[in-house]
């Protein structure tokens, strides 16, 4: 399980740095580019471009957006980061996936790397890719480890000319994507939310023990999402900043919406965490006035019966004396100090409360 | 239960910043817009004003307040922030209910949202809106998610030309509301400080399980305030550090004051989570400790007549030679160690201290 | 109990601000004006003098000491306000007991409120009042909630020209009162340490279950403290800073070393909530092991006798063929066999180091 | 256990700084001096050369690495010392071992020290050492406990003149070594991750008690690399922000990239920390799951079997006048009472839901 | 016990400040004066030397060590006070012991205090002593409780002239006194160290219910340790930051120096904090896992028997009509039937694994 947590750089440790490895699963048979070129007026999508025409269009006048699916062939990324003269550091850490979320800024281009998660409803199942984005003053390029992403509404304001998006600069380009991504963590959070739901009334109906289990488990996965999640917003905070002349200021205070965001998403976060901690807190104390009310009430009949037993034992014995068992009413006598005994007892842990 | 912190601005994901969409529950059958034209000499209220109406009070010469019932009729909202050139983000957030308390600064207005409480004593129930302020040079607007609130006494005020109000901008009737939303905290910190009083009575007299579940509500309770109200210290003390030019130097002082009512709020909260640990720890452990008193009064008794069943159940086997069986007094003798047993084990027990 | 943490504030909601209203307890009859006239010649004290008389003292060319006690009377209040144009949040915040230690500024004067605590030995009793210094170039003004203080050491001072007090300025006397008041603390710690010594003996000697409950009081008393006088090292900082004019450089050395003294008295009550902490956990610990130890000396004792008991049993039953009845030495073989597994079983536990 | 973190420095208190004692182990025979002279047109290394030829390549035109394995012989470091001017303390602090990771900067060099993490893999063990850097403008010097490193590709980079290495000043070979060892890092926590996978299993499958006590040692451990690693961050930031002219503006960028390498391994050390409280969490409730169903499963048993010991027992009384004994089918109704009560508590439990 | 933290200062309350009154144990008959004279060429001790002398030795052009044995007599104070001009707040912290660690800057001197702790091994005790030492230009003062200190390695470099000590200035004594109060803490830290692991062996051999007293005390203790010297860290980084024109630049690389070691003892502290409670987990789990094993074989063994005697009591009893009774091999299948109860169970055990 610690594995997920695991670097695999380990395998590259002593390398020459901007050696191009790519760390990670392989999640694509091979390079997929599209090309969204636009302006105010128009916009030119493509689909499966070839490289050579990718950075004829990212040349042109026009705004341009490359995306690349799958980052497991280091040709490719070479290729780009030599045309857009990317830092062999940058183009290290786009092969490398587990990157935590940071912004870079160099002379002529912004990299910013964030984790991008989506729930697949038919498989009950959340996808997480790492994005990384690098943008210059007229391109913007995204690479993810594979197709599917969360920007299909992003595409189709492009396309049908939504919003001030085509009007506006690659910087405003990349903050759609930014909150494209940060808007799908609330679906995620939902998701969770709904859990915990279920186990808390789990909790009250039926306190199992296989509960704990699930309960570990999301508390588990709540506190990797906060691990993954939290340094986003020093990121987005720097770009709301506009420290860098590549964000316009107006751009910047779309940014400080995305950031926004992330603190509300971060305070579902802390409250779901609470949340889990109460239901973990109710499960435990419940499971234990369970076994302390069983244990309770066993030994209390057990306890009464014990001193009556004795009694049964002693007029048991084989005593050739023993004036009691001659009676006429001593089996009615011994019955009769039974039944006392029982009762006092009864009623002394009455009087003490303890049921 | 974990719904109530949930975003619902999950189905928004990825729309245009901007895209007006209320998210939250619709509370009102139509919007009603409420204004107070004022100045030093003079006061003129009107209820329930249609738009054009209600603009026109704005664009004259003296202060007014616009105030804003139901948000779930984007028109509205987009009419209003299209007269005062509101940014779309800001509407968007005016829009969405949810909202941590924050305060944004644009060049013409001032943007403050803040969770508005009300204990209904009829109900025996707090209700929860979110109010939005809008500050310009001469209007404030103010926006609610329905009717009713907690600025009868600001009305009032502006009505009768109590204090200074009439005689100051539009700065000094925002704090007047901000204030009035912050002292109506302390009599919902009120109610909660009187049913820890009771809880904690409970306790002590009779710890039932049942109260362990009131106690987690509670704080769960108390922790929800204390998330929602913790941003408002730092967006009130912005206030009062006068950044934007909209605040006058005499009304910072006066946000100074209600910065100081908000960290008593804090201080209270921290309290109440500190007196509930406490009442928690404290039933918690009288619990354990009738617990752990059962078990020592039923262990003891049953531990005393193990023993003398035992005796009892030697002198009911059925050998032949049992020599204590044919003595005159056998059965005396017999009664007699029992007895001696059982005083034994109580002296020792007794001198354990262990009753 | 949570009582006494609420603000009754909340009666006052929505008032304007700077009505004049007292919140708390009335402690007095009437209001009493102290005033000691003073410069580095001479003194002149005035014992319940009246208003007009007092503030023509205040007016006079010496350093002048005005001691309200009794702050119920708003009208007292709002006259000596006027008097020295005290800003009406100022007033507001004198008349409200329950205010956190706070240090605020004003053009022409400081206001100062922290709270004073004296232990009364004759009623062991803690006296909490609340304490506002008003500063100004040549007066200062203290207001209390009622007669009694812990002032008496620095009136003697001013009497008998004692140290540099009569030299100095009305900075330094506010010095002297907060010296004072923070120098009755260390007397307050030295009674929670001595009850903290008893508690720890009586656990050690012997753990009963009232021990938890004075513990847990006593826990609470001291975070009560702690959150009162926490904001304290921030206001003398700020005068040890000397921010205002009206400290001047020699008096801030002075508050510097108070500070030194309110770092002394937060690091003490740390070290309490420390030993509390401890003693808690010792007592815990004890209780929990005297219960093990009762639990197993009693199962020892019930897990001997069970099988014995079984055996005894077996001799019981009446078969009607039963070898061993018949023998002469049955008896005798039986109560060895019985005495045999006795001793096993010891042999068995004692070789487990169970007793 | 606690000498590990013992400081043997204790024997040396007291001494003059600069006092040249070696605190730690020697771990080699004689010291061992390799140089590696080197520019961008060729390179020329030296093993085991003598000081006076390895001060020779030093003072020499190109660039100089001079390795020194050993350092317990303080007139090696004296005399390094004494030829470049490295200040007395800074030799004193090459000797001790046990340093925490920093960075100190003096006119004319900077001392880095950090430690050196390598895993054998055939001895499933790892090997701790201290490194220390001194970073001059033409000569880096690395001093090492004892011989073998975790250096060899920065050693093949060099010789092989691959990626910037030989291109580059002193202060890019700095960053090689300290590159390489912060990858090495990634090799330890692999490690440790797979041992927290092992333990999370058993302890699913079958939770013994001595995987507590494996638990514990591991979490020291990552405790003990957490405390270890943790001030490497402030370093390696320095280093990054180029607070010094000894580190070039396009080197700098080299070291932001090992910043976010050493912030990666906290959080993979955090990450650890974390899922080794779950799993602890985990086997404790396991553990007393366990527990609680064995106690209650035998309760269960015990309480059926009392009551109707305790019916026996009435009928094996020998009272002369007992009706039923007399009854024909006195037996079968004794059994059918038996019955019906077993029956009777057996429907109770489970209707309680306690099996 | 938690006498050792009460400031005994309560007993000053409201006095004047600069009142010199000793607050503390009175350790010494009498006070004792030594001064070191020193400079590059020669050095000249005085041991038990009167003050008149004493004072001569200081306005003499050399540097001079003044250290001063004994601060009960307020009049060696106030006489050394007047002579260097000391501030009446330094004069009484002098005279107060409980002062935490702290650095003051007046224009002409340095105030430091710091707590020096020996180790005496004859009689397995730590001696706590407050140091202040008051730095002026040429002289430099120790102020010391009792006779007897960690200073005589430097009096030593002192007369025979090693190191630097003899060519420096006063603030480079003042370093060179900090620095071997830093040192003797490692040795302090050696013997809790090595305290801490016969505490974990023992709780790993036999964990006697005593270890916890012991363990408790030992955490309290580190506690205790860790507030005290905690302080000193920011005193020292105040010293190397040289702040203050008394220190020169050559001495605030040393500071630098011990200010390493202050960290590295705080690392050490605070290690010892985590494995103390380490240990404590351990110990509490062990004692626990023993507990739960008594209580499972006692209750295994008991329950196996109840359903025995069961049986041989229904054999017991006296109905006149029982055919098994008659039975020739009844008693043998009475004792089959238990033999194959028992096995039963032991199996059914067995299978779930509780023994
Ligand atoms: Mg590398
Ligand atoms: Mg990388
Ligand atoms: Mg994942
Ligand atoms: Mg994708
Ligand atoms: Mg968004
Ligand atoms: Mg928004
Ligand atoms: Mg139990
Ligand atoms: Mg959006
Ligand atoms: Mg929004
Ligand atoms: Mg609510
Ligand atoms: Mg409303
Ligand atoms: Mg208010
Ligand atoms: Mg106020
Ligand atoms: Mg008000
Ligand atoms: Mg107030
Ligand atoms: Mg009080
Ligand atoms: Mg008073
Ligand atoms: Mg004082
Ligand atoms: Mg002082
Ligand atoms: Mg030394
Ligand atoms: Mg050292
Ligand atoms: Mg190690
Ligand atoms: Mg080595
Ligand atoms: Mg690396
Ligand atoms: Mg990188
Ligand atoms: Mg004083
Ligand atoms: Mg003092
Ligand atoms: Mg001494
Ligand atoms: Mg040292
Ligand atoms: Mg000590
Ligand atoms: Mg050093």
């Amino acid at each position: 399980m610690a594995g997920r947590y695991r670097h695999s750089a380990a395998a590259k440790a002593g390398a020459s740095p901007g050696t191009l490895v790519h760390i990670g699963e392989q999640k694509l048979e091979r390079v997929f580019l599209t090309v969204i070129d636009y302006d105010a007026d128009a916009v030119t999508p493509h689909q499966d471009i070839n490289m050579a025409a990718a950075l004829t269009c990212c040349d042109g006048p026009r705004n341009t957006w490359l995306n690349v699916d799958g980052i497991h062939d280091t040709a490719v990324i070479a290729r780009i980061g030599e045309h857009f003269k990317i830092h062999p550091l940058t183009q290290e850490d786009i092969l490398h996936t587990a990157q935590r979320p940071k912004l870079e800024s160099f002379d002529h281009y912004l990299y910013i790397v964030l984790p991008m998660l989506r729930y697949l409803p038919e498989e009950a199942r959340v996808i997480s890719e790492q994005v990384s984005l690098i943008l210059t003053d007229r391109v913007l390029i995204s690479f993810q480890e594979s197709t599917g992403d969360v920007f299909t509404p992003v595409r189709e304001r492009l396309q049908k000319n939504r919003g001030r998006i085509r009007g506006s600069g690659c910087d405003y380009l990349a903050y759609a994507l930014v909150d494209a991504v940060v808007d799908h963590y609330f679906v995620i959070l939902e998701q969770i939310g709904t859990r915990i739901d279920e186990l808390e009334e789990q909790t009250i109906d039926n306190p199992k023990p296989e509960i704990l289990h699930r309960l570990h488990a999301l508390k588990r996965e709540v506190i990797g999402l906060r691990k993954r999640i939290w340094p986003l917003r020093e990121v987005i905070a720097a770009l709301a900043r506009q420290d860098s002349t590549l964000i316009h200021r107006e751009t910047a205070i779309f940014f400080r919406d995305v950031h926004d965001h992330t603190i509300q998403v971060m305070d579902t976060i802390e409250s779901y965490r609470d949340l889990l901690a109460g239901v973990l807190e109710l499960h435990l104390s419940t499971i234990s006035n369970r076994m302390s009310e069983v244990m309770k009430t066993l030994t209390i009949i057990a306890t009464i019966f014990i001193p009556l037993t004795f009694i049964a034992g002693v007029y048991g014995m084989n005593f050739r004396v023993m004036p009691e068992l001659e009676w006429r009413w001593g089996y009615g006598f011994a019955l009769g100090i039974m039944g006392l005994t029982a009762l006092g007892l009864l009623v002394y842990f009455k009087k003490k409360g303890w049921f």
